[in-house]
């Protein structure tokens, strides 16, 4: 095996090939137990841990040819890694032993011409190409569902990981695809210098993903998606390749980057691109307040981001997230409020914040008796319980799932005027439709991860007991209530985990019909054998 | 005439047809020749003011339907004021009877469905379809060139000039795509709101001009740009209406929006859009600084840029175009620097602001002697004289039209490691063309309009004696002397002025293959009989 085809490993820790993160951070048996007493009607112990080898995983159904056979890879353990995201349902098919179709190859690109020709190998084949980064979809973006293709390449981006050039002048950097969120900061750190784009997936993700998925990083407000730090795309097509320019800002025509952001992989491969950067902070401060009223508390933070504060962080936490991540315990909303500036003191800023918050009702600390308190230990305390469950948090979904239980996170974006009613309406909608899909009652917890001006970006998560053995069943209808209600409601089918293919429904009717002829098009041109990530965003 | 069918005035003052903005506010013949005065090389006495009546408009080639014509007129003098855009190219043909193409009819429509109406005739019968704001095209966006098709229609939006709604919560308006800057301020004032975008045209560019070209506002950093203040955009094409939903954010595949807008009436027809507003800035402070060395500045610049300070204001004038505004009389160039905000006090940011100018060899105020000096009168005289400078300048450039000078004004954006050749390249090497044109000493003067982290967008002012009666070909040969000098710093074709017809061979070879595609798909799929403002952005 060569180089280029053994299964990457990252500072000798192994990445799980059925769940999220390292297979060594996985929760073991008894925290499975211990997590799934937590809700009704789970199993008593943990499935087992799924095996590749129960996968029976065949011969592939084609063979690369000679000249790109050094870039390719048959190897049973890869093909299954690669097989699918890491939704919930993803790794609830991997329990069951029923994972999606299995990549027939893996192929891992050092360079540009490689990319172009698989592209052209695959096209000539009848091969879906599946472009992967760090595998970390929730949105069934990086596997192959159907059979109208012959065989399946998972087009693995990670070799192409490396930073090509910086510039301390203005700020910016040329960096490949296919790197590692950890890797590129590493890169960057000794310039003083930051991408400063951290999606919970941080770790486990790409730069091409981000760019592919539009991703969202985990600040609050001011420029946090990918799109926002994008100068240029390189993008490899079966029609050919293309850059774009790098440039501060440009009102030639549409904008050609914003056209490929966000193409999950249907119209190219982003190969690489020059991203903007930023000085890293030197001034930081946090305070977490509470709020016995949900609404009130939406009538705060709408107040933050609609005043020139721009906080880093503007998180805020329902009762119930709030109480999953220990930040608070007395039933209150909690909102984590943190600000950062690589050139000036922030507390100002943060004491400003405070004020509007109190001004709408808000105690400081959470669990503090009224709005005389000033944020400390107990606010500091609040902040750090949240931090450490949000990168906890996939874990122990896959330590729900070998419980049995059916859960599943999903995420919009509406303008103001929408939100309240919209979060009531998630909340009563599904839980009630996943208690009676189970006959047990579910949590259904929401926070808010962006604040806009405009609007805001909620995020819920469910807890649901699920069906043995019909887990992935319960999630796809509570899949489908969901999109229901934020479709009522005319909030985004997705504000950052993208469409892949399980959102198609919601973004099938969301799309512009002029917008879909015009990408269909496009796609047809750009892709004329349809070859390139199949079902994902739009059908061939 | 149908009320739909008078030409239109605002507040009882009369647009100019074949000059900039308004017909009462032109310098008359004295001013025209002092102005004239101050370039060597110019004619003794004006050209005379062009006359409808000497062009001989003759029958439209064409009749609207019977139920199109209460939108419809063949009015010669409305069709003369449809021909063309502002840009001096414009202006000049004008001045020499030898204006583009005149439309066959002038269409009004005042509904989404007009529009519709309009466009299957149109597609029906050859005719070809300008869409038609303010008609403040200064790169021949709104006229049409060639012999393609059997008639020209253009349709002229602002009849649609309604704000329809909206929405104080969210701090957001729909707004139909046909209002004029002013009225749609005068709307939102009573809300304490401000859509706070303002081109150097806006007095005589519409919304819907402002989206379809990617327009800049006034605003040195910060939202300043239209694409970053829509929310939603309705759009009528050939193939079908769409309008993607009100949303703050959204990642459910490429934006909508971000492929309509910039598209320069060549996909379809923005009617309407819920736009992002602002409250109201409360709080203002600027202040002027000069320099006597041009790099010195730039650096200045980029430090205000790099830091968290965000003015609204900051534009660096080198010493001509201080000169020429009367910031500066003694060789310096002048940044002129503001801060706005609704919320809270700047001037302890403009403070800041000049201090990391001063840090750099900034002088205050200009014509100061040293860094010790607060700004004060001067400094607020400085800019002033700016600001009368930047809205009288259109006209004064019509009154040197009108001597026989050629005068152009174009802009670009690169990033900050290229600005400072970039800069120089453009002055000798336009300044070499002019003088081997015209055979006399021209003008080349440079400001930075717009500022980012990453780069800047230079904006150049070009004023030479012409050769008389050849001041188009003049024009024609500096404007592809420059687009060769931009393209060689990779510097864009436009930064906010758009591409239109007259930047067509500088955004051909900047566009990538793969988006230039994609885009002909596009524009296939979305107006098969190629009538949307042919020769703009891409070929049939």
């Amino acid at each position: 095996m060569s180089e280029a085809t053994t299964p990457r490993t990252h500072r000798t820790r192994i990445r799980s090939w059925w769940g999220w993160g390292w297979a060594d951070a996985h929760p073991d048996d008894a925290e499975c137990i211990a997590t799934g007493a937590l809700v009704p009607g789970t199993l008593a112990r943990p499935l087992p841990l799924p095996k590749v080898a129960d996968l029976r995983i065949g011969p592939p159904a084609v063979q690369a040819p000679r000249s790109l056979a050094p870039l390719v890879t048959a190897d049973p353990e890869d093909r299954a890694a690669h097989a699918m995201g890491k939704a919930f349902r993803d790794v609830a098919r991997a329990l069951r032993g029923r994972p999606g179709r299995i990549p027939d190859l893996v192929a891992r690109p050092s360079r540009d011409q490689d990319v172009a020709d698989l592209l052209e190998w695959a096209g000539g084949h009848g091969v879906a190409v599946v472009p992967y980064g760090g595998g970390s979809s929730v949105v069934g973006g990086v596997e192959y569902r159907g059979d109208a293709h012959r065989a399946v390449l998972s087009l693995d981006l990670t070799a192409m990981d490396r930073v090509l050039e910086i510039d301390t002048v203005g700020r910016s950097a040329l960096v490949q695809a296919g790197i590692l969120g950890p890797a590129l900061e590493d890169r960057l750190r000794p310039h003083g210098l930051t991408l400063r784009h951290f999606p919970q997936s941080f770790e486990f993700s790409t730069l091409g993903g981000w760019l592919a998925t539009r991703a969202g990083g985990h600040y609050a407000t001011g420029p946090t998606h990918i799109d926002d730090f994008t100068q240029s795309l390189r993008v490899v097509t079966p029609a050919g390749t293309g850059t774009s320019w790098q440039l501060p800002a440009s009102g030639a025509g549409p904008s050609p980057d914003r056209f490929f952001l966000g193409s999950e992989g249907t119209l190219g491969v982003i190969t690489q691109a020059w991203m903007r950067l930023q000085e890293r902070p030197r001034h930081k401060a946090s305070a977490a307040v509470a709020f016995t009223d949900l609404r009130a508390a939406l009538e705060a933070v709408r107040a933050v981001a609609q005043s020139d504060l721009a906080p880093a962080n503007c998180r805020l936490l329902d009762a119930g997230e709030a109480a999953l991540s220990g930040a608070s315990r007395d039933g209150s909303a909690v909102l984590v409020l943190g600000f950062e500036s690589a050139t000036a003191p922030v507390e100002h800023r943060l004491a400003r914040a405070v004020e509007l918050a109190r001004a709408h009702g808000a105690v400081t600390p959470p669990g503090g008796t009224g709005p005389g308190t000033r944020p400390d230990a107990a606010s500091d305390a609040a902040v750090g319980a949240w931090r450490t469950a949000f990168l906890r948090m996939p874990y122990l979904r896959d330590g729900l799932a070998r419980m049995g239980a059916v859960v599943e996170t999903f995420e919009t974006a509406a303008t103001w005027d929408r939100i309240p009613a919209l979060i009531e309406d998630v909340r009563r909608e599904v839980g009630a439709a996943a208690q009676a899909a189970t006959g047990h009652p579910a949590v259904v917890n929401c926070r808010l991860t962006h604040v806009y001006p405009d609007g805001a970006a909620p995020y819920f998560t469910v807890v649901a007991a699920g069906r043995p053995g019909e887990e992935v069943a319960v999630w796809d209808d509570l899949k489908a209530v969901a999109a229901e209600v934020l479709h009522r409601h005319r909030a985004t089918t997705t504000h950052h985990h993208a469409v892949g293919r399980d959102h198609r429904p919601g973004y099938d009717r969301q799309r512009p019909e002029p917008f879909a002829l015009a990408l269909r098009a496009a796609k047809n041109a750009l892709d004329p054998h349809g070859i390139l990530n199949p079902g994902v965003l739009l059908d061939a």
